[in-house]
């Protein structure tokens, strides 16, 4: 049997950092054939990252058609390659809310934590199972860290990711700020894109009564976005039509200042009600707001029900 | 915040040993307002395990409204308290297949693992926490491993559950085949009720496109069940019909000889072709079944999709 470790699409560095680190692991604890791979294309941080620790791009793979996967980083359907349906499911290992999406029919392993990371539950199962990290997957595992928890400074962050960043950051002799700071900078690339690319880069759908999207996009300190605002919003309203979305937001959030300015397309009833802030021109100002998981999505899930 | 820990309705040993253990372990960790709860009347062999190590009854409660819970041992709403969907669950902790049933906006401490019994996973808990085990628990724990897997009988057995038992049994100087004998044993009580209670007394519903019942009913080698089977057909007919079941499958299995007789009421091809057997009466042999998880259930959910 071969088995696929496969992360979300829009992939990010902690899904990639899962994804080649659980599959060295699990290769390591039972020698079958597991490969590594993505559900898209790599963003500019990732590729800053792999770089960084010479480690080589995972396996693109483009549906889940009688596919045995093992997903990281994920659990809802929507944000898992095509034909998902179609995949044996052998086992699950994420950070975020439980979808219900996944049904099986017999026991599978299926491991669902509150950490800022996945990398952090894969750095503990190795632990776990005591067997040696190699410094190119600690590096990989470090920087999956780091970019989730936007160095440790986003409100996900537990004691556990503390913990693995500082186990991690000390086996490299690396300093994980100064490390943390120059990849976060190396993902900034995306607002340098035409709109229409940025407002999907880092999509995540969810579905509930309605459909809802939420992007976010990193920026630093110095970067100027108010002639790029219009665009963007005449790009999410088209897409928004296009994909009968009731809300689409962007998140752009500064990731020195720890700021989010949030663009959204849609019910502005409904956002206006999940922020308990009035919007201006589909715009709403969120100080010390960082984490679309854990302080924007479950807000608005909150309302749209 | 109170929060319960609870298994599923008609509780078995492990599932109280579970609760029981986990908000024991939950309460050694963070000190809040824990409460071991069970969701229906205690059986025979949970009756004798408490009396043995001599640990309290855990507390009914009889709906989920309102309340924080953690269950254990069962992931499917069908199999849980009135109100489920009522309750807050804010941790899962199960060995049984993921029904997709359990939604949450925000994260929540998710984990099934492939095990023979949930004591197990608490089991490696207290481990991983590096919590000692007082031996009151650590009879309760033993003893829900030991009553799933049928004294490590069982296929679901797993080595993590041998390990726990090896562990366990040494640490309470108690011989784990003898015990578990007595404890089975003390569990046949069931049989002996009249054929209204055996049916339903360790019943689970499952539902796909269709509605399905399995009970089991433990006996011991020499107990002869050929007077008892009309009336139990009976009375399983007029359940199933009740309750709009499209199959009611009750196992009385031998637990020496380790074997299955089946009796069953419904779509007669269906569960023919679950079991790739001819049925004579409402009846099927399975030699070398004794595993409702992984022997019974799975074959009867693939055939009725």
């Amino acid at each position: 049997m071969r088995l696929f470790v496969v992360g979300h699409i829009n992939p990010d560095t902690d899904s990639i950092a899962s994804a080649i680190a659980y599959a060295h692991l699990l290769k390591s604890l039972h020698h079958e054939s597991v490969i590594p791979a993505r559900a898209g294309k790599l963003n500019t941080e990732t590729l800053f990252v792999l770089k960084k620790f010479n480690v080589k791009t995972p396996r693109l793979i483009k549906d889940g058609t009688n596919k045995d996967l093992v997903l990281v980083d994920h659990n809802e359907f929507h944000q898992a390659i095509k034909d998902i349906k179609e995949a044996r499911i052998r086992e699950v290992i994420d950070h975020h809310r439980i979808s219900g999406d996944i049904k099986t029919i017999s026991p599978i392993p299926f491991e669902s934590e509150i950490r800022g990371a996945t990398s952090t539950i894969i750095f503990e199962r190795y632990l776990l199972y005591e067997k040696p990290i190699p410094k190119p997957i600690a590096g990989l595992l470090l920087s999956g860290i780091l970019s989730d928890t936007l160095i440790l400074r986003s409100p996900t962050t537990t004691r556990e990711d503390r913990k693995a960043v500082k186990y991690l950051s000390v086996m490299l002799g690396i300093d994980y700020k100064k490390y943390g700071f120059e990849m976060l900078k190396a993902g900034c690339d995306i607002i340098k894109h035409p709109a229409k690319k940025i407002i999907t880069s880092d999509m995540k759908i969810y579905e509930g009564k309605h459909k809802i999207a939420i992007s976010q996009v990193p920026i630093v300190d110095l970067t100027d976005t108010s002639a790029l605002k219009p665009k963007l919003l005449e790009e999410m309203q088209a897409y928004a039509k296009q994909h009968s979305l009731e809300i689409f937001c962007l998140m752009l959030t500064d990731i020195l200042k720890a700021n989010t300015e949030l663009l959204f397309v849609g019910n502005k009833a409904m956002v206006e009600k999940a922020f308990r802030k009035k919007s201006k021109d589909n715009y709403i100002y969120l100080p010390r707001v960082v984490s679309r998981k854990k302080q924007v999505q479950p807000k608005l899930l909150a309302v749209i029900g």
